[in-house]
């Protein structure tokens, strides 16, 4: 039985995630979505707001679990889940030459945990969550973007800010 | 069970392919190593060398099965052979753009096929087919970039040609 | 008023091609849309047919003719035609590296042309004609990535091979 | 009649800039330079400034008219001042990622907005505003790289800061 | 006799930078290692301990020297100390296209000065200093990617820290 | 003394290749221009007339030999050279991406040889020879692209052709 790490920001979850959440959890046994809680980044959505949407977002998904980390190395976050695969979308060149880079380190500090790299679908080959946040705040329309829940909550979020 | 296909050409297999090969083989519950039986291209070894080496160098890797294909559209050959995962091993820029086009094309095909990526240990990336044949032809030294029995098919092919 | 020539093989034309001619004839009061008659490849449609297939394809768009051009450099018959602009659909990096040294060399040769890039929908990013030919080859559907006449002239023409 | 908008930080307009807007403002009927107001970097110089030196580059180009915008989406400008079509300078692969990312998010906002690439000349690919004024600071000649009333600019603002 | 200089920010410095050392040595007369005291970044060492550990890592390559600049563009640096080379590392397109475009704007200032480019070894590829810095803070074992003395440097600096 | 082989078709030698080998011969003690015989491409101009041309348009390049190469493999041909640089020339990312391909296998190979790579100036980026060949053959203008003795080969050639 194959357990996979799906690793990410999610500030917040898009349809592109999704997209990819839907795709390795048909591949995969079990599959952990994991929020990094990183450090220095300032978020829109807390983690728990952000594991909340993930939570509404990938209701129905029986073999999908949300979770969150920080202060550990992925991989050994990985290693912890009892995690054999990291699963990293790619949407473009730039993100898969950072990524080959991590997979070199990572394939270093632990070589039994191996990554896999998935494409989105090309209609969402552009939905990165900045972008999402940038047209929402300036009143674009994101709601073929984002999952339903998420809509809601960045109307309310930038609501607050104004 | 997730059944895998690697598709390739394999003319012939080089200690790139046999990373990929062994770490796919960890991730899924079967996989089969499919030579794809090109109508155009003329290949140094026919396909039931290819595939006489790849058995030689999978020997030993119980859930590794080698198959070949021809006349048939990948997506068609995963799916009869009830295979819903597609691996590709991507070195370089350009064939990570070639493989996400082909990926949107199979999606479109037949959308429960998902296709998946891994990158070469980095000390393969140069361990092209292509790249070692013309090494060979020349007397370059090729002992550490193909398993042993190619070393020695290498060998008396091109001693054939001379 | 700006005359614009969409240069291409056209072999066959595809719902990616057809969409760039659609934004390109909203934007310059006219549109030549050129079939290169290429010397060396072998196209699966002869000129004269990728031509009516092409008429057939923009059948409404007022603004848009249909041509061919051989034995002539792509900025000399620009000129020709009174063109002052070249339009490129770009799908990839490796399409925009070639196509940004074709337009320096263009500019070498006449600088009162100029190259504007387009690129397609995102959803049309894989659909090139070589892939809808191969597809089409071994039995692949391709009814959402051409246009209607196409996918007629692409069963006749592939039963003729057989 | 083709309106096209311009945008940039113009953080001073180079010689490559007025490259891009004389080749623009030769193929569109109208062509508007933006200069986008960005909320969060920190210019050198201020919106006024930056028009100032804009104007006086462009003097003599009948067509062209400078304006700026702020907290609003560039589609939704573009829509406001009538224009179809966005221009944008790539120089570089990882320019045009970034940019094809926004076409499509632009595409995703209004559809009837189209944007198109154009490349500066050859010689003008590494004249970026951020690395003329580094040079300039450590006084480097960046005569051929600016237009001249942003050289004097750039002299009189950096002993400004010393 | 040919002077090259290989600049950096060395913080600190790893086994892909010294391979780099390692082989401009040889082709060159000599060769600066030169610490780039960049105004704005902040360092994990200071310029004294970059240069000590570099002094260490170094120890043994006679015609290698290590120096340090700020306040000077690199090519003035570069003509100052006589040197005729800059030796550039590359591990990755995107570091390409900058560095071409700062060679660009070098030869730009002063073209009697030639920029060279390197790639390390493929198995040091991934090995970039901030990346090392941040799996040696979560305690990851960096030990085969920096030369002894800065794996004793790292844990020192990185207990101070906490 | 290091001694440095610049390989290539030259096919014919362009102001690009020039430009490099200018370059190269400034940094290196002595710089052998090998012209690869390739046993499969049909070239334009034989070795000898290659060899003829590179001749005339390196005179006064007292540091610089002209020379050629067939069956045997780069590396060792520039070992028997004592050679321990290979230059070679990158215009665009695709070069790149193939070239450190190359350079690895060199490396395998013999790893006392160093590759080293030059971007041409800015303004010969689109110079390749296949593209003025094919230029020159539908008459556009290559005479700023070519040393002088190039332009009148590359005349006479193609008038035997027609």
């Amino acid at each position: 039985m194959t357990v996979a790490v799906f690793p990410g920001t999610f500030d917040p979850v898009t349809n592109g995630h999704l997209d990819l959440i839907k795709r390795s959890a048909r591949i995969f046994a079990k599959l952990i979505v994991a929020i990094f809680d990183h450090p220095v980044k300032k978020p829109l959505f807390s983690v728990d707001e952000r594991c909340n949407l993930l939570e509404q977002a990938t209701h129905g998904l029986a073999n999908v679990e949300i979770d969150s980390f920080s202060n550990i190395l992925l991989v050994f976050y990985a290693r912890q889940r009892q995690a054999s695969v990291i699963v990293r979308g790619v949407r473009a060149i730039a993100d898969f030459e950072y990524e080959t880079q991590m997979t070199s380190m990572n394939r270093h500090l632990d070589d039994t945990i191996e990554t896999v790299y998935l494409t989105p679908r090309s209609e969402y080959g552009y939905v990165a969550s900045s972008l999402v946040k940038e047209v929402a705040t300036y009143g674009g329309n994101v709601e073929h973007l984002v999952p339903p829940p998420v809509l809601v909550a960045l109307k309310e979020k930038l609501q607050q800010r104004t």
